[in-house]
């Protein structure tokens, strides 16, 4: 009768996995905790996550404040954009995002429904009289963006570079009614690379062009070669399809069934308000359906454009021309001797701004001083091209952006790999997570608990987690029941000590998938496991 | 001119360890962003955390969220008590800690202050009509507290054991002008170990109360061994003083200084509105002084208590005796023929309540109906004494709990090891790190970049990345510049490939603090720095 969703957040919850938020008050929708294992689990993910974007791609994270002051996210377009078509029932007061309401009546008492909007950022304030508005953040990214100046020094000048963050990210969900999936406190980690932006090539791409992917194009699936999707500009350009792919090489790394794993792209009126083009790791689940887990997206030279102009800060990098060059540019010469009656003590800012600013429109020269706006009749300016030496330009670096769903992840980690059998006419559980994410890499147990047996199996259990590799020790119940309670919990390795191990130094390893058992030295046990553990 | 703070700072920001938030918009009190390298060292020291209270100690950390709703945060107290004085200038409208004033005027203007109370937290509103009030939490602590059901569930119910979390805390301080001393959105990591109230006693604690430690007891410092000061009732229990062993243990090994380091015990009027009993790490600043850096408290059942009053959920654990207890309890005995004719058919529910009902006052009844309390007269009942036999008792844990500022001590490991030479003339900064915390473990460098160095350099980095160690490539400017570089930093070692490489397979390793070097096997680099770089 339940379906695998319940079936599965009832062993999460009773094993510790996932604790609803706040349950003895009676829960707060939007909300999950990571419980002992869950959080053991949740860290390993975003380990192997580091292990691919930072220590492979030779990135660097960063951590910057959740709590992110108004002119920020006004200046991201967040504080404008990061809205929700909303309906509220007049009649019972309840609220609906638009797009699940089939029509214009309440789906719960079948009232009217008003609309309207709703920015879904969480308020706060700042300060001792609490009257500097801020916000949660909605993404890291943000954090990364206003340190672009200090981030390129770090990266001694050199594009592309890229720059990590792995942390909360807030969403005021209308009505977040899918438990984990929906959540108004989530994990995300996202990677924000800054490319030159007419050279979004990647260095990389030669090795996975022959990667096939299986791709959603306006409803239609297809299988494609990533170098083909570039070629025929279904891919904007090769950085996205290297992350597209180092995206799923994550992802299967991490335990995601292949087969339940496609890529679809973003139609032009569903993109957020930052992006030029985006695809979706959508994964399958048997609750839910295709649910987005990873966004790469062309966030182009938005965001970093946006802050420069907020703030008057700097975002554009120097790119030095192999030879100089020789290039025409016109620009403006003022006639001073009309110009300084009409313009007076004011008339050498006028001339400064106007000749070294760029044109725009030949006829119409404008300038600003203090605030006003002057035109400047043809009669006062002539146009004239010289020739300069030109060392370099200056430019906004574009930003492609991988953006990962920790929390969904998470769970359609524990779906894809959950396995109900029966055992002596009883329901058994194995999850089958990869070695290198289980929360638990091995159970340690005495055959008996007599005879030194608990003693050696205490010392392995010590060894082990001196060296990092977290292992439990139980001594209770038969030597089936343990296997089962590690079976459920998916810990891929079981080690008992027994008598033969008096004898020779010996242990039993019993493989969780297979019920497989090897004897290994017991002083070997360590690196064995580390090799299986690493990725 | 500058002293250690300024120099510091600037070499962190120069370097990327610490940004000041949102700096290109003039910056925001209160708040820090953690650089490429900031973010490599935070991460570490959270890890060798991990090591000391998940490897070792055995403990589970938890993951919950940061927006806590109201009703649990006025349930712990927070909402009425986690309160700071202010003084607010009624000219400049400027607003100080009252413990930052010296008398009613204002320190910028002179003007009056008047003085009033302000709730430190950040407030935030939950759901659509944004009508759920919320807090941003001052403590990652209560997200344990209110699962302590389900824990003391996945600890197969027995106690004592411990649940940590590490995240972000908040606190709205009134005017933070100390950097990164004085933060309003914190890093934490917080152990709550749950003991047995009369048994906070400690299964290790013979191992550590030979220690000898630096106590500042009402303003007064001595040193004296664990024992003692528990025998002496200066430290309350076995349990507070293993966790100051602990404490210090960790605070040393991520490289603070012995001699900057004391544990001075919380006064009566101090203590927070959760504490017994308390007692700070206090770390010393040549620009701050003496700070508290770690806060080891006997929260008593303070916290379970209050959740368990508030929401009505189980709290207490169950204790079975070693052998069944026959023990006398006073009980209600009714009148049933006077009863019944008052209160009807309500007279059962009353019959019920009263003779399951533990007897406070023997001389005054009362009995809650409906949300009536009605006083039940002495002619109505007797007091009766009964023998029971009981196998066991129910009874709310303790908790004790180490809390740990980790921004306050990432500063500290900065400026502990922070040394100033010269050479050659000029300035010559080394960060003596301890590698196992160090942002970046090695350099690895081609001595000139030419002659198929530099691709082996490439190669051995590429390598040991794989294997998860951090580290460089630097081929630019002469080999003392990159050593300098990498002693700014606190990298440990730095790795030469020179033309013997290319004829033995040897390369040279270079120690930061001594500059001594030596050859080694390149294969095997990776075990020796692993044996380096673990503690």
């Amino acid at each position: 009768m339940n379906d695998i969703y319940d079936k599965l957040m009832a062993v999460a919850k009773r094993r510790g996995f996932l604790y609803p938020s706040y349950e003895i008050y009676g829960g707060e929708a939007g909300f999950y905790d990571y419980g002992p294992l869950g959080s053991l689990l949740k860290n390993n993910i975003e380990n192997v996550w580091r292990k691919f974007y930072i220590s492979q791609e030779g990135f660097y994270e960063i951590s910057t404040p959740v709590i992110t002051p108004y002119e920020v996210l006004k200046a991201s377009g967040h504080v404008d954009e990061f809205i929700d078509e909303i309906g509220t029932c007049i009649k019972c007061n309840a609220s609906f995002k638009v797009e699940e309401l089939k029509d214009e009546k309440c789906p719960i008492c079948g009232g009217r429904v008003k609309k309207g909007k709703l920015n879904l950022m969480f308020e706060t304030f700042i300060g001792a009289k609490k009257n500097k508005h801020a916000f949660l953040r909605p993404e890291t990214a943000q954090g990364i963006f206003v340190n672009f100046p200090m981030l390129y020094e770090f990266f001694r000048r050199k594009i592309p570079f890229g720059v990590v963050q792995i942390g909360k990210g807030f969403r005021n969900e209308v009505s977040p009614r899918q438990g984990i999936i929906r959540l108004r406190e989530f994990s995300m980690a996202e990677a924000e690379i800054f490319f030159s932006e007419e050279k979004k090539k990647h260095h990389r791409f030669m090795e996975i062009k022959e990667e096939e992917m299986r791709l959603l194009l306006n409803e239609e699936e297809m299988k494609m070669k990533l170098g083909e999707a570039v070629e025929t500009g279904i891919i904007g350009n090769e950085a996205l399809a290297y992350y597209m792919a180092l995206t799923k090489n994550f992802l299967l790394t991490v335990g995601i069934d292949e087969n339940k794993l496609r890529f679809r792209k973003h139609k032009e009126d569903e993109l957020a308000h930052y992006a030029n083009e985006c695809w979706d790791a959508e994964l399958y689940s048997e609750r839910f359906g295709w649910i987005e887990c990873v966004g790469i997206a062309d966030r182009s030279a938005y965001d970093l454009q946006a802050h420069m102009k907020a703030s008057g800060a700097e975002m554009r990098v120097f790119e030095k021309y192999e030879e100089p060059r020789i290039e025409k540019r016109k620009v403006i010469r003022l006639k001073m001797d009309k110009i300084g009656p009409i313009f007076k003590d004011k008339a050498k800012i006028v001339k400064e701004k106007l000749e070294n600013m760029e044109i725009v429109n030949e006829e119409k020269i404008t300038v600003e001083i203090d605030g006003k706006v002057y035109e400047i009749g043809k009669e006062l300016y002539e146009i004239e091209e010289i020739e300069e030496k030109v060392t370099g330009r200056r430019y906004i670096p574009h930003v492609i952006e991988p953006s990962y769903g920790i929390d969904r992840i998470f769970y359609f980690i524990l779906e894809h790999n959950y396995k109900e059998t029966k055992k002596e006419g009883e329901k058994y559980v194995i999850l089958s997570l990869p070695a290198c994410i289980a929360p638990i890499k091995a159970g340690v147990f005495p055959l008996v608990n007599k005879d030194g047996l608990p003693e050696i199996a205490r010392e392995i259990e010590k060894g082990l987690r001196k060296k990092g590799i977290m292992v439990v020790y139980d001594d209770s119940g038969s030597i089936g029941r343990r296997y089962a309670r590690m079976d459920e919990i998916g810990t891929p390795f079981c080690i008992t000590v027994d008598y033969q191990t008096k004898e020779d130094d010996t242990i039993t390893i019993r493989f969780r998938d297979t019920t497989e058992q090897i004897r290994l030295q017991r002083q070997k046990l360590a690196d064995w496991l580390k090799e299986r553990i690493e990725f």
